[in-house]
């Protein structure tokens, strides 16, 4: 059964379903049957929050002996992440990217990189836990400081050959520059596609995409005369772009949310906008190894990012979020929020944007606990997609009795902390402009909801099938 | 209170307890009072044993859907690691070493780095879990695949300066080669010490010592006539230095396992004696770096290291240690085994050692997991000291796409894994002879004892106050 033939009889089933309940003269129920109570999933991903990046953070948001509100959740384990190729007999791949991971959580089935809900090499579409929410009568959520057409929450909603391709223009010829990156044209509705990612959240079923990436929305749609966005809005759509429009959405409608062109400004950035930068070796240094000297970059503090300003919080968009799907529903939902900038400003090399971004996710795990207070039947689970480049370094080499010049080959950051450490974060993995992505295991985290149901070692996969027991689907 | 008077008031009450037994008549247990079994708690310390360096091995020894033993323990949970200066008021230390964190496990109190069980500064000796464990009449143990007398199995049974005053020559000038390291001459007996660390350990309570470092004990002890190894023997230990030895020590008398002169053996290695090497860059990238060409590193296999076959594996040094700890004793043990080559490996680049140095971790927790299962009161707790440098970077950079030359800028091995994908394992911290530690915190593991008494997240002095609760110290 295809993708749209199982949501044609899901809604049918749905439509049954309503149709028998608006019908029913409502029964007294036995003493003995509790009334169902809504349940909810909400799904918090850290973008490249690996176990470097939740230390880095810590220590500079709560010191070296201070606590998170990750920290303090009861239950912690880690999720294996696996990749495929697009060969049948391919080798395994080690390290994945944002798409397949998000589609391993999203669907329960591992693909290939850079692929958006879709089966590695076949191309088929995956069902992914949101359109089974939406076929179930649940209400559904994605929340991302990303362009909301980015691999994270895409994957929960769209499906398509390539992550890069986000909008109606970037279909046929995707190119950094001059640079050909790929393209989508067997996802083009003319050749029996359903278009790129912002065509597809426009015709979504998604009750609230809140996020970044208002650009993708401008194109024309595919065979439309109208833009991605109009089109959003005559899907049901009710569209906001800045922080006092979003509270003041009334929640009859869908709900879009787009509150910058691309990526949402990160909360905290280098004094001055530095960044990781190269040690300095001298002249004689770079003759020989052990001759000469080198400096390390100026130590330098987190400075709030004046960008920022203009924009809600990741906390706003939770809120908004949690408001929207939770009133008058008495069926429960699916939201997916993601604190995307730990990676993203992680390749950038700008250590002080990814804590920015991980207090902008404790943040948003707050708004996910206080609601679970009053709604008992949520569970909460918290985890990254994949582990990152920086790693937490000495900011003293440990073996700086020897008299030679020891400094990373990498580029260093080294931070000033609030209670007056010095933090050096080391990027390594590459020459080029942007850090790869690191292959190890990454942390889960859940509330009392998740214990018993999520072992300590995870497969990535197990999220999907975690979440939609929990929900019943 | 001193170390040496807390021993000496510890051993008084311990005398007057044991002639209390001595001399009471054996009274009928009511049968609301059940009889108590002996606890014991087996530490297994996988030296800088982080998330990558699970997933790097995790990869090669199960493959990437894989799972270790680790993975199926019924506890995970992560570790706040913490390192204080000497300065009364230093600055928070983000980055620690095994001295300094070995100390925290073994006493509860977070030091410098380089210390052995001393305080920060005022170089008190720490009163560590052994000899808490000995005072209380339980017997302990200590096992390590590096140097007895090395930083982790140190500090849970002596007390000294600097780590590196390994043995009676190495107390007064420490260097490597010509450079000067250090001193412990505030710790020699003629001052008022207690001697190096093999001197310390020879004149132990310790009731079994097994590993490498046979090298420390040579030197002739300070005021006597006799070598370390002969004052050892004159306090009571059974010496044994190979594997058959060790099968056949008798268990009467304490024992002290020498099996090679320093770190003992890793058992893989890389092909032909590989470890991870720099890309090369062709001359044109040289000159610019979009320039060129470069070519990684040619892909390897691991193999068996051929050292490895004359010394007894983890395994068999852990079975010793619980037979002879367990052997006709009602009082439980205390048993710190730690597998030091996955750190040591890391800093030479050598990614196949830390992989067999984990598999040997791996089947030392297999022993003690069989143990637990006749000795249910068996608290087993698997843990790192702090993480390490290697990185699981993608084999193919993400950014491929681009015409330039992508690599990393460090060393890298790129390894070809049993099931047939390619593993590149990043080294870029520093570039020197020997990589950094790096500061992430750790994973921890627990058998069911653990369940309930260890929570999610935990300081590693954490871990000293769960063993001394669990032994009753």
């Amino acid at each position: 059964m295809t993708l749209r033939m199982y949501l044609l009889s899901a809604s049918l089933v749905l439509g049954a379903a309503t149709t028998s309940a608006q019908n029913a003269t409502p029964q007294p129920q036995p003493q003995s049957v509790q009334v169902e109570q809504p349940r909810q999933v909400i799904l918090i991903i850290g973008d490249g929050m690996d176990e470097q990046q939740i230390t880095i953070a810590r220590n500079y948001l709560r010191g070296a002996a201070g606590q998170l509100l990750l920290d303090g959740m009861p239950l912690r384990a880690a999720v294996q992440i696996q990749t495929s190729t697009d060969a049948a007999d391919g080798e395994p791949v080690y390290v994945a990217d944002s798409a397949n991971t998000a589609t391993t959580m999203a669907t329960g089935t591992i693909t290939s990189i850079g692929r958006i809900s879709t089966t590695a090499g076949t191309d088929e579409d995956l069902t992914t836990i949101a359109e089974l929410a939406t076929a179930a009568g649940l209400r559904t959520g994605i929340v991302s400081t990303a362009s909301v057409t980015d691999a994270t929450p895409a994957a929960f909603a769209t499906h398509i050959e390539m992550r890069l391709c986000q909008d109606a223009d970037s279909m046929e010829d995707v190119r950094y520059r001059d640079i050909f990156l790929g393209e989508c044209r067997s996802d083009l509705k003319a050749n029996g596609g359903r278009g790129s990612i912002a065509e597809q959240l426009a015709e979504s079923d998604v009750d609230v995409i809140l996020g970044g990436g208002s650009a993708h929305f401008s194109p024309v749609a595919e065979g439309e005369t109208v833009s991605t966005l109009e089109l959003a809005q005559r899907n049901g759509y009710e569209v906001v772009t800045n922080a006092t429009e979003l509270a003041q959405a009334t929640g009859g409608k869908k709900l879009l949310g787009l509150f910058s062109p691309g990526t949402m400004p990160v909360r905290l950035r280098g004094e001055a906008g530095r960044e990781a930068e190269a040690p300095h070796a001298s002249w004689l240094n770079h003759l020989h190894p052990y001759l000469g000297s080198s400096s390390l970059p100026a130590p330098m503090t987190c400075e709030p990012n004046p960008d920022f300003s203009g924009v809600p919080t990741l906390r706003q968009m939770t809120d908004a979020a949690l408001q929207h799907l939770a009133d008058a529903n008495d069926r429960g939902f699916f939201l997916m929020i993601e604190s995307a900038s730990i990676d993203k400003q992680s390749h950038e090399r700008k250590p002080c944007g990814s804590i920015g971004e991980l207090e902008q996710l404790e943040e948003a795990l707050d708004s996910a606990l206080t609601f679970a207070q009053s709604h008992p039947h949520t569970l909460i689970i918290v985890t990254a997609d994949h582990a990152q480049a920086a790693q937490l370094i000495p900011d003293e080499s440990l073996f700086s009795e020897f008299p030679i010049p020891i400094y990373t080959p990498g580029k260093l950051a080294r931070i000033t902390t609030p209670e007056g450490g010095r933090m050096a974060v080391n990027y390594a993995t590459n020459n080029f402009s942007m850090e790869e992505h690191t292959g190890a295991a990454v942390p889960l985290f859940s509330n009392s909801e998740g214990v018993g149901r999520i072992p300590p070692f995870v497969q990535q996969a197990q999220i999907f099938e975690i979440t939609r027991d929990y929900l019943g689907l």
